[in-house]
């Protein structure tokens, strides 16, 4: 028989895989808690209605439908059978596909709950996702997400509090960030400012290759896509802009103060670095990392309208580890407009990697058990059974080996486990009451009562 | 437009529901790992060939198919479209389902990682399953299950260890249970000693009703499925067999005196019991709740072979909220035959239920933030954010009302949200350096620093 396999682009996850993982959501997870963030989840399967159309055409394409129960065929047209055109027939042979991201999910459930909610609504979902994308290295048809959202308010105090989460998060990770942010509504201002508004989406997508490609690939590929000379010309002093946040930002508004849109973006950034920048406990500011005006940063266009964000780890080439930022329409498309919201997504999968590159697992958070007790045969074990009892009872986690198998496989099973500390009860620790406790590090041992191991092991918090 | 909806069977679980979710998760999680059992996690979407076959032919009904992505009509047979065999047409239009239980993605698991894993492996997994059953109260779509196995070890030890984490978990969520314990090997040996081994699932079904239709009607119904007069009334002395677990142990012990397996089964029952119960700490029996031999609890009659275990709750009617048994034989439909292994499930949803019903969810457990900072406009909202930040630092979950409303409206927010301290910082606040924190249940309120505020709500642990 064929070793069993799963789907292309899925994973399992080992326990060691899980326990890093589990430290990375609950690390995410106490943080939004401590901004009062309550978690909601919804179901892995949505209808089809909630969720076609509302990730462009190729997006459609790539979400995994469920073949309707029972008999499927039932009331499918014949015509459309032998058609063979997929789209139409596969409309009719499922009514329900799994959940693509969690933004319309939690749309939906915003729209459907709406007179349950209590607004402001500060919600996070940790779940699950799953895209019919081709499977390649570092992505999957199956990852999860890990959303903050405040909807039901266009206070810019949302902003700098989901800053603050950001810089949070990577301060108890060990992971040192840029905090890059923009404003859609510079964005605007800059494509109305040229006389090109229309051309928003080239104009952000050439600069924000200012980096990679320098300025005369960026005034070509502006060209290329319809930027009149004249416009080009407008936007060079915005190529010459740099120096700290300040002045950047008076750069900006300077170049931007006919533009009323413009300047709202230039104040709304303003306000939230003002604002994070006057956060001082105890004197000290209490951002661990840099926040930086980004000019050219561009994400979700169609979506986003106020303040963007996004992070980057400075040790490690990986591109963005988190985005996020503020829009005005979240449950338009289901009949609910004009609510507006803040949001931020930390990418757990590039961040698993990030830490693994850096080694920065904190060995308490990865390892299980603590101890493990050596079996040496029944009565010995009968009485590892009741110390290991006793030490679960004070919070230590300890396993008893099941079986009174050879001294070699079990030393080799803690080794391989990672069991930092291994008890050893023999006939003479039976005699004496005491046991023998092994330090699997230094090899050091030492004859203690049950409440001496308790008092050398508990956990500290 | 229509309120959007979420498929039959399907759940949204808000902020309040989630909590206790996690409060019953995290603790069963905790437990877990105090014992040494790691957690895995699996695909969502499996190989249809890993789930088809295993769940009897009603199961892989019930089994979600997903749709093969692209051009699923490629290569499908005419005739089999024009033919409309829904099951042969669905096997060829899907090529992966959702997962319906843990148990066969584990077995799928554990013989594709084989060569990585450590034996005895001690797993855990909490994930939800999804089954197309026809939705009705308290049976979802979708669902999470709990499990927790030990493989590859035939050792009673594990058997002892799941009756303690039963006993732990359920002492933690201060629900007073029965767990109820018997063995496969015992039925077996019923109906080899009254010379109807055949006739075991019929046998079990009859006495499982015992409590419920009374002694004739089981030996009715026992006639009727074909057991002989003369097996019936060899069977007679287990109707009269009683009191503790030790009288019962006795009167089943001689009563199967001559069956080598029945025999097999008592000794198992007997040593759980007896190591369970000798399992003393500072003087007292560790295990909280009664563990009681059933000598009539029968379950998954094809699947497990050893000691059978069932949780009822003694406060609410609501059936088994958890069981569980020793298998021989977990991976032989991949492959890999011979693997004994001996695991336990948790009914999250009837906890759940439990729980509610006797209103046992710790406070602390279930509340968003501890602290609401009223906002009363940029000045007090920004030394709000301050203050809130640094009882962050010390680990309290705060929340800064983003907008300046109105008095009434933030308040009951606070109230609704079930937030117990709100801190108010104003004119005269802003000039003194104090905040005033009112307490939500006692309506007192206090002027205090920052630091006095921490002492007084920092989290005890």
């Amino acid at each position: 028989m064929n070793k069993p396999s799963i789907p292309k682009g899925t994973r399992d996850f080992s326990p060691v895989e899980m326990a890093k993982r589990n430290y990375i959501f609950n690390t995410i997870r106490e943080v939004y808690g401590l901004y009062g963030f309550r978690q909601i989840e919804t179901p892995a399967m949505e209808n089809l209605s909630t969720l076609m159309g509302k990730y462009g055409e190729e997006g459609d394409k790539l979400l995994f439908k469920i073949l309707n129960s029972g008999d499927f065929l039932r009331g499918i047209d014949a015509g459309v059978l032998a058609d063979g055109a997929t789209g139409r027939l596969a409309a009719q042979l499922c009514e329900k596909g799994l959940r693509y991201d969690l933004t319309v999910p939690f749309a939906r459930y915003v729209v459907q709950h709406r007179d349950e909610l209590q607004m402001p609504f500060k919600r996070y979902q940790i779940q699950p996702v799953w895209r019919a994308d081709r499977p390649q290295k570092g992505r999957y048809r199956e990852f999860y997400q890990c959303d903050a959202d405040v909807v039901g308010s266009d206070s810019l105090l949302s902003e700098v509090e989901l800053m603050q989460i950001i810089d949070t998060v990577f301060t108890r990770f060990g992971i040192r960030v840029s905090i890059l942010i923009n404003n859609r509504k510079i964005l605007t201002g800059m494509a109305n400012h040229i006389g090109q508004p229309d051309k928003i989406v080239e104009i952000t997508t050439a600069i924000d290759k200012l980096d990679k490609i320098g300025i005369d690939n960026v005034r070509a590929e502006l060209a290329d896509s319809g930027v009149t000379p004249e416009a080009i010309a407008k936007l060079e002093p915005l190529f010459q802009i740099s120096g700290d946040n300040d002045s950047q930002l008076a750069a900006i508004a300077a170049m931007l103060a006919d533009d009323e849109i413009g300047t709202k973006g230039v104040e709304e950034v303003r306000f939230v670095l003002n604002t994070l920048k006057s956060l001082m406990v105890n004197g000290q500011c209490s951002m661990a990392n840099e926040v930086a005006l980004d000019l050219t940063l561009a994400r979700g266009l169609n979506y986003y309208t106020g303040c963007i964000f996004e992070v980057k780890a400075l040790d490690v080439e990986i591109g963005s580890i988190t985005g996020g930022g503020r829009y005005d329409n979240l449950t338009g498309i289901f009949g609910m407009p004009g609510l507006s919201g803040v949001g931020i997504s930390f990418g757990a999968d590039r961040i698993y990697d990030v830490l693994n590159q850096l080694d920065l697992y904190p060995q308490d958070a990865i390892q299980g058990a603590q101890v493990l007790f050596i079996n040496f045969g029944q009565a010995e074990a009968a009485r590892s059974m009741q110390v290991a009892t006793q030490l679960r009872q004070a919070g230590i986690a300890a396993e008893v080996y099941p079986d009174s198998a050879k001294m070699k496989k079990q030393m080799s099973y803690a080794n391989t486990l990672g069991v930092p500390y291994v008890v050893l009860i023999g006939e003479s620790e039976l005699q004496s009451g005491l046991v023998s406790l092994k330090d699997m590090n230094t090899g050091q041992q030492q004859q203690l009562t049950a409440e001496e191991v308790i008092e050398k092991l508990k956990p500290s918090h």
